[in-house]
């Protein structure tokens, strides 16, 4: 064993062991790249072994396209969804059938149109329109979900960072900005295995979500809820989250309260269904703008998932965790063992989701980005989980583990590991 | 036989032999009218027999979901679709596939992102955007596709109306028009059975329109060449339409033609595959603007489609056309029966398409709605072939024959068929 590598923070090391740890990674890196391979952390996607838990979609119709109500799935219309699919939403979000609308495959579409009827139409089926305000702004917890980020961009919303805490997002912090400037129309959360921190807000972080349109200056201040991860559990049983429906509806902010999911990371990613729930005038609002776009969903597929779903969820996401949870641990393994003792990281221990945020020392996230592609492994770039790319500290690194086998998620920790050593000793040794 | 249908046109008949008819035919529409029936001519939509056909899609998956260049459709990603469902989409529009978006489940959806792209982002990648202008104005051939009218309406830009001649709009004006005023962005055609007039667009026509744009007064002029029926005959050989994209190249003009497409009316209405063809420039800016909303579309889908129908699509329209043809057919058999020689209504008969044309004596369009309505006949609402809802005339009735059964089909026709009898005695009658 290396010194270093005993477990003694790096930063407490004399310079000559330092100096003699950068050699030795600066070599150990060069072994480990010149392998010509191509490693990839950036991709939060499931894995084949995965997909296929699902392949048995295909042979649920078996000829009958009829839906429970004896909708011909096949024809045109129905933008609100099959009952059943409606119905197999209720089962992944927790709230009733009959405040949900079932959609196309793409619940990042789902936002889209959200945001473009609030900026546009409105929500509420009255005069209230965000784009009568002098600007837009929209409070997202960071480090957060780079989509949704482009999403604000793509609308002109200016982001507004909320440090996300151990339980959520800082809320003091939100309700105090948003009571102080009607131009703040929005929150982003991803309350559950949250993207990328993995954690999972608290009772006490849902309610005071659900009262905080009631705080808002802005009469047309929405929660915008992204429930990804609902029910991608690595243990069972996995995190509770808290129902932001009963707490909004005890808080009379029912109203603004916009929920989002999907099956993508259930069954087929990019070949689900996908779900928004929120109250009647929203939902309404929200048909008639997808009226003007659409003659309705793909009910067909619709029709497949709830049969291939309905009623066994739970079970089915098993089967993932199965998959999922040695490479989890794998992740967490060759962290702590190449990192735990050295003072120079720390790392999220995520119960479900798809992610695991690694923060290093401030300054080093663009530097071990550049240094791993360098080294045949792909990151998410650096900044992704911040809004505009900007990360201030320069720190935060997101882990997809999901993808790939075990065998290459081991050799490219061994990269990032190394990579991030090297820079915080090369850091250390510029500082001393 | 009764007066008046042996044969003499209704206004040339006396007085009294007119008020006998009218007495027969208020007793006759009575008779029907008890039958408690609920009849429905408004729907294109393709009727159970003609979704049938396509069953064997749910097969063609068999377990294997990897696409010919090696994707696992299963999961995200592909913005452009599998190099299959492009390869599908040349056959269906004669464009090749390099220059093709294979998407989601709705060319209307498609149709929205152009406009919404043209007017907010640009279509090639330079500073030209719609919303520039001090009001945005589009040109549409009437009567026509409702949907197109709606989208306009969506996006706040004003319609102006062009006259639909035998061989497609009428070009000269829509050219002095577009010359005429740099407001003016776009013009929407349905060149092929044509929705509802059911005629196909000239050669000379389809010459003239790729040649409009170089003559626009605006630089990003489009035409919006919505080819819904490409390959819906019901006859062997369909009309021949021409390239418009040939002459384009032609006329320089490749970048300013936008073609939509879909199987809706091939295998499942709702439950297929749209298509967009355009140059390069454009297919990018889409492609740019798809990427905020949506990791991919469903290429699960596209795979399911490509493999059912690449190489076979005439005969599997053929096989369509065998179920549709007699329901045309019959449609204009009751329609020359009954009103052939009263000169109180023209129509058309396509050789493809969804449609039949009614054109009435004008002022009578709405009234025969309404009266087939208590009848219990739906028609389409009078004037919604026209922008705005409001059919100058008052005249023109699209006749959707496709959904119902043939016994259905007669039944409907024979009460719209009484009622414009009726409605045109009344009319003669009034003004004697």
């Amino acid at each position: 064993m290396t010194v270093g590598e005993s477990g003694q923070p790096l930063a407490t090391l004399p310079k000559p062991d330092l100096q003699t740890l950068e050699r030795t990674w600066t070599d150990a890196l060069a072994t480990v790249s010149g392998a010509n391979q191509q490693l990839d952390l950036s991709r939060g996607k499931p894995g084949v072994e995965q997909l296929r838990l699902s392949d048995a979609l295909e042979t649920t119709i078996a000829g009958n396209y009829i839906s429970a109500d004896g909708t011909d799935t096949r024809n045109y219309g129905g933008l609100m969804g099959i009952a059943e699919a409606r119905d197999l939403g209720a089962e992944i979000m927790g709230v009733p059938a009959a405040e949900i609308m079932a959609a196309g495959n793409s619940s990042l579409n789902l936002m889209h149109l959200v945001l473009s009827t609030a900026l546009n139409l409105g929500l509420w089926g009255d005069n209230r329109k965000w784009r009568d305000s002098d600007s837009i702004k929209v409070l997202t917890p960071v480090p957060g979900y780079d989509r949704h980020f482009v999403l604000c961009q793509h609308f002109g919303m200016e982001m507004v960072n909320i440090p996300m805490l151990e339980h959520g997002p800082d809320l003091q912090r939100a309700a105090e900005l948003a009571a102080a400037d009607s131009n703040i129309k929005a929150i982003w959360c991803v309350p559950k295995y949250a993207n990328p921190t993995g954690n999972t807000y608290s009772d006490n972080t849902v309610e005071a979500l659900a009262a905080l349109p009631g705080q808002a200056a802005a009469d047309d201040f929405i929660v915008l809820w992204d429930n990804a991860y609902a029910v991608h559990h690595l243990e069972q049983p996995g995190d509770a989250l808290a129902s932001i429906r009963d707490f909004a509806i005890a808080a009379g902010t029912a109203e603004h309260i916009v929920q989002f999911a999907s099956t993508s990371k259930i069954t087929f990613a990019g070949a689900g269904v996908g779900f928004v729930a929120s109250g009647a005038k929203v939902l309404q609002s929200l048909v008639a703008h997808l009226s003007v776009q659409t003659v309705g969903p793909d009910k067909v597929n619709q029709l497949r998932h709830a049969r291939f779903l309905n009623g066994r969820v739970t079970e089915h996401m098993a089967a993932h965790a199965e998959i999922l949870r040695p490479k989890f641990a794998l992740v967490d393994q060759i962290l702590t063992e190449q990192l735990g003792a050295l003072a120079i990281a720390e790392w999220t221990k995520p119960n479900g989701g798809y992610f695991v945020s690694l923060d290093l020392l401030p300054g080093l996230a663009k530097q071990v980005v550049a240094m791993a592609k360098e080294s045949g492994l792909v990151l998410t770039p650096a900044g992704a989980t911040f809004p505009y790319g900007v990360d201030p500290d320069d720190r935060n690194v997101r882990i997809a583990p999901t993808f790939g086998s075990l065998q290459e998620l081991s050799g490219a920790m061994e990269i990032l590991t190394l990579c991030v050593k090297l820079a915080s000793a090369r850091k250390l040794l510029a500082q001393s």
